[in-house]
């Protein structure tokens, strides 16, 4: 009740090394030194990293040696808690996930149809959930979006609210200030025709953008009929350049990714994200009109790299304490830094 | 998983119906139409009050019966949940709230001790806890402030970082705008000395100020050793005229009450509240120094009447479905509207 008292340290093993993963590794490895939390197993498939240590990989401290073989770590590793960071999407991590829980070992994922997967992915978040609750593990999917910016954040804003009529929700990012596959991955320097060719093929904007939609509409008790949504490219109006690429004037400078809810013709959810290289003021923010109503901002937005690692590793403590099964952000008690300074 | 899908009514008792009790019962009255909560009794001792019905009292309707005899309703009512607001200090509520959980009903209070009592009152604390185990009810103190505006919101400020050096709370109320027993708990219209005078009686400046320093630095795990508390008026440098009263030029407007914890000579968390008459843009903030760095705002501040109100009946399903024990808000989920609207 105060504060976690745990004796031998919760074991984690880091299962994915790209570039979130590494973050979260590194992360786990300077929270290390409280003893609180060790890292004691390293999963990757790529055979450039296969066999060299965490340590050397990330630039800390650990003789951890990255193994491909994950059932192996999983099996060896008397780990409590897998952090999980390899894809984006629910088929492409199932199988990954089934084993994590058939080790008897909690998972927090980055995967961003994680955080919501009951609508997009019933039948395997029910096949999750269930053998999560048979293993008496529990796993969830986090990040700051999704997972925070727009859907945690606009819970907790109706949190002192007696009525809400409708909740707008807003993220706006300087894409030229994050990392260079997040640049890519808003299409920035593409053509619009280029833009509109990757979109009509999927799996392009921004991952989750619904899974937070669901997230808040679920959390706060109201059915989802119907929604839409919409991906637009943002257009540079002026050459822009970032640490990684220069966008030329009428090229795509990154998205407007929208989603919304209606009830009958009052739109009841909204989100609004734009993530666009030379993006102004950036902010996030949740307007909910409602008694009383909030006006709840983040003022120059949240960083997102560093926040998604921080989001995940935060979580882990709070997986670890949780009841078995799939879990919601809106399931697990309000997100707090995890063995922070002091 | 998918928010409550309960099938009978959670049953409440309202105990104590002063001003933000009548407003808890008249919220629950009108959340009663969605058919998942019902108000099924209500307490209260002012001879005034006893026997009229809860609608006649708070103009609504309602045939609940106004009773003295707290045992009785508890025991005749099947409640589940007790929403109590009678006291803001411990001992003065103990016995109260003893005889909820043997009574097996769960506990939502106002009282603003209750929130993080574990320090000021530990064996109170304890008692309570283990009673609440014993009897497989849980029990939580809530409310805008402490319980959300200078706790909750300052810990999920934190939630997507990776580390925190200082946390830095302000709240700006103006009490111009709040009801008149507000405006007299901050010592509107007093004279400097009668403030200084009542200041030295004890129980006077904001109940609750330290509690949610508990709440934010048990909820970061990070341990008190020390902490200062410091109350003092302020003074109204220009009459200032409120619904209820005048306050003039050179007497006192209301308080800035703050509190903070060092670790060697940093200021670690600091609290700074302004409750005024005349206060010029009321406002919550929450800075916090870490990384990623984090500014959470609430422009136009959280209206505390109606807010406190509203945080009190949407823990009511949170507490219901909470394990046993005495919680803080730093155990349960995030906090978010019950039953608004759509």
């Amino acid at each position: 009740m105060k504060g976690l008292q745990k004796k031998s340290p919760i074991r984690v093993v880091q299962y994915g090394l790209g570039p979130i993963g590494q973050g979260t590794a590194k992360l786990i490895l300077e929270k290390q030194k409280s003893g609180q939390i060790q890292l004691v197993g390293a999963i990757d498939i790529d055979p450039k990293k296969v066999n060299q240590t965490v340590g050397e990989l990330v630039n800390a401290e650990s003789d951890v040696v990255i193994s491909a073989n994950a059932q192996q770590v999983l099996s060896h590793s008397y780990a409590d808690v897998v952090v999980h960071t390899t894809s984006s999407f629910m088929p492409q991590v199932e199988e990954q996930l089934t084993q994590c829980i058939q080790s008897g070992v909690c998972v927090v994922s980055s995967t961003e149809e994680l955080p919501y997967p009951f609508d997009r992915h019933p039948e395997i978040a029910l096949r999750l959930d269930s053998l999560a609750k048979y293993y008496g593990v529990s796993i969830l999917g986090t990040g700051v979006n999704p997972g925070y910016a727009m859907d945690v954040l606009a819970l907790v804003a109706t949190g002192v609210c007696s009525n809400v009529e409708s909740i707008k929700i807003t993220r706006r990012v300087d894409a030229g200030l994050r990392r260079l596959p997040l640049q890519k991955k808003v299409g920035a320097g593409m053509t619009v025709q280029e833009f509109q060719d990757r979109k009509a093929k999927g799996g392009f904007g921004h991952i989750g953008l619904v899974e937070s939609l669901r997230l808040v509409m679920s959390g706060l008790g109201w059915p989802i009929e119907d929604y839409s949504e919409v991906l637009e490219p943002v257009i540079c109006d002026e050459t822009t350049e970032t640490p990684y690429l220069t966008v030329k004037s009428g090229r795509v400078a990154g998205i407007k990714h929208t989603a919304e809810v209606l009830s009958g013709d009052q739109v009841v959810v909204s989100l609004d994200l734009r993530m666009y290289v030379g993006a102004k003021d950036p902010e996030d923010r949740v307007i909910v009109t409602g008694d009383p109503p909030i006006n709840l901002v983040v003022e120059g937005g949240i960083f997102g790299d560093t926040a998604t690692v921080a989001a995940l590793v935060n979580a882990i403590p709070q997986v670890f304490q949780a009841s078995p099964g799939l879990k919601t952000v809106a399931d697990l008690p309000v997100p707090r830094c995890y063995l922070g300074k002091v």
